[in-house]
């Protein structure tokens, strides 16, 4: 159950209220967000809805029967747009691209493909500072002074910036040098970086856990969401499966599935989807086909020289190629009635 | 390695020629089909293949390292095609589209049917007449008199037929009716089944196994191929993971992938890859932007009342928009250059 | 719901009972084996079990809700014991060792295999005369003249056979020669093989598929015994995952969860469970452990050159040592209650 | 490449060592741990390992093929024992027994726990204060004060304490009051928090991911390892697959696997691994004979009142049974010669 109360609801209606729903035996969390307050109530009990219809202070209220509440297309049934700024949006209805390399190598590297996404119309580039690797003696990453840079560089070009955050304590360090957070799917059910997460006014795009269920990716939303924030974008990029000659399964059903259940926007990562270069343009296109409202891509100068995932990555002329057969595809896609 | 003869090989030039193969340690295995003869040379050792050069009758030689070979790429670079006459084709360049119900249940039901693809400018009907069910109590066809009552009406109509074969017995009694032999996923190895498969002169389409890899795919359809028939289609039809939002996870991945390992046409079913009718468009619209030279999907007069796979299959209005769209969607890939 | 009938049931009696039971808005399928005569009943509706008391002709009746009837310990709940003659036994409350060569080879293979088992004290011999391969390249051993011969051999020294059946035309010409037909892990649900197979009297054990669930093992076994066979017996032999540090992940979880499902004996392969030689005896004891009634292992007197599977054998000394720590591990676990 | 060095050398032979190792093209981490210091060379050229023979300061040089090195036993062949004080082991060649509940939850609950421990004679006790849960909503945990509470009933009684830590800033907070740190499944990848456990001095246990390979568990220990810290306890816990029976697959053959590439000690819990009470048994059982150096069970005086977990803990007459039958089969198992 979510309640939606007014804004000008008193302690004494919310205690009331609240007081209400215990008895008819549901467990009620405050959820305060920089859009409103919600009551969201846990508990398996069948009463009639009916009763909390005189209530003083209530704005809306929703029987959600998922596991997940917040994020729901029960009770929100209009889609979630995230704005981010300079009319730079993802959201339902949109096509939003994302590229850039997996890992930020220098200053150099950043400005060539800062160049690249301008002269292609992208307007959010991807990128990693900390990164998660296996093994412990690999590259991980320039750390907080290569986005410190990236960022200097990519806000006078008016690129927005998607990056990974991989503990609680990178989330303030970071807070004023990216866009959107990005939870990686080895973290998308680290609970503490998901609740913390909640506390930020920056949006966050939470990628499918290795082996994670469409389910356990909600509740991640949900975390997030129930923490205070609700600029949240799902990300498919492929599941673990006993298949080996891709890197990973690149699982396009999620895309429709999550955008019937949730309000929240999806995109898609055909990069580490299928791990191999020369077909991550038709996963792309496939993806923009299956419903998603957003393309996140690798693409490096020279994608055999990259630090790391140069075999999946597109150089620049196969990246613009591919971000104008997007637009088409979706331009398409536009056009047509769902029966 | 692979070695195409001349078709005017005497025997004492291919006696010779196997003797010295079987001398750098390699194992031959004659294969004829349709359509030419070959060696198959199976074995480990290094050689130099201008050894055979100066062998008479030999039209071409390759070596070809995958475990398969004969529906390798490798060998032949150009894609087959498969002629089902009338001008009906299932090829690389080309969609195919194929529909109908999950099971043949009437004469009435086949009628409407037809006059659906025919409305629809479709040309291969779909139809279950020996039915493979989990449990022995379901319904499991109308059988082979089933088949016949589909063909006579089908034929008049000119639409070509597709169905599953589900064992030996069932090859002869068909042959007369069909137009191609689906495997069905629970058969892809059944090695038997495709050995004898191997032996007739129409079309066979392997379905990827319930959890089969690519590879096994290609194997399978090594066995249909070295059997003698060189008529063969491979369907992408989802794979089991442990997802379980959806009745299988569609792996689009696997359709660059084989295409670029096999000359053999590629086609998907998104009926069963995602298995919820509401998003089979969807899946059918991907599976055209990976690179699928065809789409098997399920339609019903009434898919409520279907005998079988009615939470997968759409209704004649879905289906007319959805082929309408598939052709669109292609239209618009061949405009595509790819990098 | 199963209806178990008296032997001397009259048609009438019986027709009148049917007739009954469509009523109540059931299908009854009549299953009739070498032990007795069952109505099995599929149908949804809620009835009173009471409503049928006073029919005559009846021996029993039970409500199984799972999907498989016969097989399910809901309504016979006593352990089936397979008897292959001469005190040889699969049965709950005993351990069956069968081991032996993953291929029958040559006479000379047949004799000093069996040597080891008469030596060793195994009642049963392994060993594949009909092979399925990956590939059509490879060995597919040495068909019936192999089986003909292992027979006689085996008869000889009183060691029972059980071996691979692939498909429909091979279970008559095996008849005389096999004490277990074994249905393989890609033939699981070849569903007009295990129909075909519920017309013998002989045993038939049939292996998980390589991605099968359990419920799919148990209706598979539901298929032979609806056939008309009730000698059956069930084997994990390793499931496919994404796991590829191992051959196979030997699901031991199934082993408790088919004994408490039904009332069939389960037997475990730990050869193909885990693919590795090395670690085949670790297996086998805890697959004792995990409750099985047998263990199948692969055994050959130099597993080094066998024609197949030979990283996954043991060598005699080996076998030795196993089957006497898999009666000892077995006698151990006689000794724990359960609680 | 792995050289331990002398406890004795000198900064400036350590320069001259790492200077020519770098020629050869090896990138050096150097680890130093309580027990000793360690240059692990990452690089992928070859070289005459002998070049390196006449530098002083040199302990031992080890070649090691595996991406994982310090916890691999190319190197180290003797197992790693864990020493937790008043002769409490978790080591190879011994039985170590972890049991209570899944959550801590009173006073009185870590009373009674503690009781039957000390009847039963298991010194390690398990359960958890920070309870990661998959929705926002569940019960997480009694926290830090529970921890304290618990610690200090348990140093009362003589009982060590196993518990999980989630994210890094715990680590510190948690460090008077735990024996073994335990990485939750869903943490097996959390690289920071791995790190930092690098850091201290006390036993941490890793258990494998929901569906992390083997490889990846043992490096996940190496990032512990290389960051300090050689107390490490691997543990397998069950993987996800497609099977719905049962709540994990629980991968009995990772044990001999892991013994096998690594000189940690190795453990098993069956209650994750198979989610089902009637069978944690069975599995405790199986798991010892695989060669498991401990086994780790959910217990709690009323299961069906836990606060989590209550369907896979046992009561404590179960509890009591099984760590008797554990012994009984360690004892039959070390009396197993391996050939």
């Amino acid at each position: 159950m979510i309640i939606q109360t007014k804004s000008d609801i008193s302690e004494a209606q919310k205690d009331k209220l609240i007081g209400e729903i215990n008895r008819v035996g549901y467990k009620i969390t405050e959820v305060k967000t920089q859009k409103g307050t919600y009551l969201v109530g846990i508990g398996t009990a069948d009463f009639d809805i009916r009763r909390f219809g005189h209530f003083e202070g209530i704005e809306d209220i929703h029987i959600v029967s998922d596991d997940y509440k917040l994020v729901s297309k029960k009770w929100k049934v209009d889609p979630t747009a995230i704005d981010l700024g300079d009319g730079v949006f993802i959201k339902d209805g949109d096509m939003a691209i994302m590229a850039g390399p997996c890992s930020i190598e220098s200053e150099e590297q950043i400005r060539v493909v800062i160049d690249h996404l301008k002269a292609t119309g992208i307007k959010i580039m991807r990128g990693g500072v900390f990164k998660p690797r296996s093994s412990p003696y690999a590259f991980r990453g320039l750390g907080i002074d290569g986005l410190k840079l990236w960022y200097e560089l990519a806000r006078e070009a008016g690129i927005k910036i998607v990056t990974e955050v991989m503990q609680v304590s990178q989330i303030e360090e970071m807070y004023d040098y990216v866009d959107i957070y990005q939870v990686g799917a080895r973290n998308t059910q680290n609970f503490n970086l998901l609740d913390e997460l909640g506390r930020v006014d920056k949006a966050v795009m939470i990628k499918r856990g290795i082996s994670g269920t469409i389910e356990e990716l909600l509740q991640s939303a949900e975390y997030v969401f129930s923490g205070g924030n609700e600029k949240l974008v799902l990300c498919e990029r492929g599941i673990r499966t006993y298949e080996r000659a891709s890197r990973n399964t690149l699982d396009l059903n999620a895309v429709p599935i999550l955008k019937s259940k949730s309000h929240l926007p999806v995109v898609v990562d055909p990069s580490h989807g299928i791990g191999i270069r020369e077909f991550v343009p038709q996963m792309a296109l496939s993806a923009v086909m299956s419903g998603a409202d957003g393309i996140i891509y690798e693409t490096h100068q020279v994608p055999e020289k990259a630090y790391s995932d140069g075999q999946q990555t597109l150089n620049f002329a196969q990246s613009a190629l591919l971000a104008d057969q997007i637009r088409q595809t979706f331009a398409l896609r536009k056009t047509f009635p769902l029966l």
